[in-house]
């Protein structure tokens, strides 16, 4: 269902860029424009809640862009019967990653629908930033030799909310991961890396990420199965359920392509903020749109795609 | 509960503006940026469907802030189940009213919710354009003495949607009038038209903003009530089901506040688009907040906002 709606969207929104944030030339600016509508089940888990969480995607997505974020517009969909305890909470919990990271909730929106046509409460949320990269930061700038880096341990966010729905209980409590990640981003373009491709690892979280630029590079990507950040406690609920933490969303986490000179500039700035980045990999000539893994004991395999959506509504 | 929410949001996000646009500051040009969810329910309507009043809406919102639409956004939530056939005409008329009105939809996104947590299909869409207006346009603009405009005849999207949804059957057929706004706007910005305040009649009618504008002008306003333009097919429509046309929602109709000196000019433009387009009334002193209509025997009366939502999911 999926690629069917991808294609009818295509097919009648030539104007969409493929990119989460569009770049849009104003008369005088360059802004970024992202959207994204949040649906996540339930509205609140360990590290965070649908409204951070819709305030962060928005302000990510921006980032991704090389974008500062300025203004986002906030709309609700809320189901009759929701409690105004609960919705006051999301309302707060967005006021405060707003300001958190100095983007500022300009306009908005609210519909009821009647019990049975909603799940408590849905958001939209859109913002708009400006471009403060220097150089376009796309997948087609992506070139052979470039770093790969990762900005921190990832699946936080997919299996805290899938224990929190399906009542699993883990040794430890796995907290969402979910972040905003402009002001890394602005470190990075302040202190003049290098950038050529930014990418939040969210919907298929890593491994999603992965091929898709390598698809829209035409380039392959070598990645060190061994570099990959996972915390004990996602790592082994991962294990229980059979999933690869390599496939699990994220919501605070990217994956970095920079010129290989900058590497260490841009890890150095990685890790004033999360001790587990790293460098993940390379990117070479070879199969175009491969992702390969060396795995710890030498071989080789091929990082594939997840088959469908794993875990539905998690954001 | 309408109030407790607008409420718990105002307290919340202090920098919301209280316009559909709200009206920003960009590094280098103005810009107003507003957002709607849609909900209407049936998707689809005599004279239009949820996807064309999605961006009409949108459009319309820019215009009434003086701003020229440029970009959107799109983003869908989906109910499992939802005929893919069905989507696609959405999808189809969202582009054409799109390229109609010259606004390029450049960004979205898509959700799944399974099936009795949605209806089918809800639309958020959020938009930014280039104000355009030489003079802010907002209610405070409005002046004891204005001349108070009504672009076409009114009643028309919630009968249609009603009439749609209940099974009603009149003796013709009621069209929704939905319509994008901004080119009418832009003639009367282009013509050197003085306009202080522009607002379409959405939800709460035509009644709902002479109200709005009287209070936060802290004026009033006399209209006389012959003047108001219904179509015979809905004011029929209106008697049978105990409905006031002044309390029904329009998606391509709107109020423009003028100086009085430039009140013919405005009204050769709207007429040229509608000739219903006629002047309805006049910003006086008096009480403020209050509006009063003149009725046809020479009496008048107090006229109120409608008492809670009449027709809920109309748009």
């Amino acid at each position: 269902m999926g690629c069917l709606i991808d294609d009818l969207f295509r097919a009648a929104f030539t104007e969409v860029q493929p990119q989460d944030s569009a770049v849009l030339d104003l008369p005088a600016s360059r802004i970024a424009m992202t959207t994204d509508s949040f649906v996540v089940h339930p509205l609140f888990f360990p590290g965070g809640d649908i409204g951070s969480l819709a305030v962060h995607g928005t302000i990510n997505d921006l980032a991704m862009a090389g974008a500062k974020p300025l203004y986002m517009s906030v709309s609700f969909i809320l189901e009759e019967g929701l409690e105004m305890e609960m919705l006051w909470r999301v309302v707060q919990s967005m006021r405060d990653a707003a300001h958190a990271s100095g983007i500022a909730i300009v306009t908005g929106d609210t519909k009821v629908v009647e019990r049975g046509h909603g799940d408590g409460l849905y958001i939209n949320t859109t913002g708009i930033g400006e471009i403060i990269a220097r150089q376009p930061i796309a997948p087609d700038r992506v070139r052979s030799g470039d770093t790969v880096l990762l900005s921190g341990d990832i699946g936080r966010h997919g299996m805290a909310v899938m224990a929190q729905r399906e009542g699993l209980r883990f040794e430890s409590a796995i907290e969402s991961d979910s972040a905003p990640l402009a002001g890394i981003v602005r470190e990075m373009i302040e202190f003049g890396v290098k950038i050529h491709c930014l990418r939040d690892a969210t919907r298929g979280g890593v491994a999603a990420v992965l091929n898709e630029i390598a698809s829209a590079s035409g380039l392959q990507i070598a990645i060190q199965d061994g570099t990959i950040p996972v915390e004990d406690g996602v790592r082994g609920a991962c294990e229980i359920l059979g999933l690869d933490p390599l496939h699990i969303a994220n919501e605070g986490r990217f994956i970095a392509f920079t010129a290989p000179e900058d590497a260490d500039k841009a890890l150095e700035i990685l890790r004033a903020h999360n001790e587990s980045a790293t460098i993940i990999g390379t990117v070479t000539t070879g199969k175009a749109g491969r992702v390969t893994l060396q795995t710890s004991i030498g071989g080789t395999r091929i990082l594939d795609l997840p088959a469908g959506e794993i875990l539905p509504r998690i954001c």
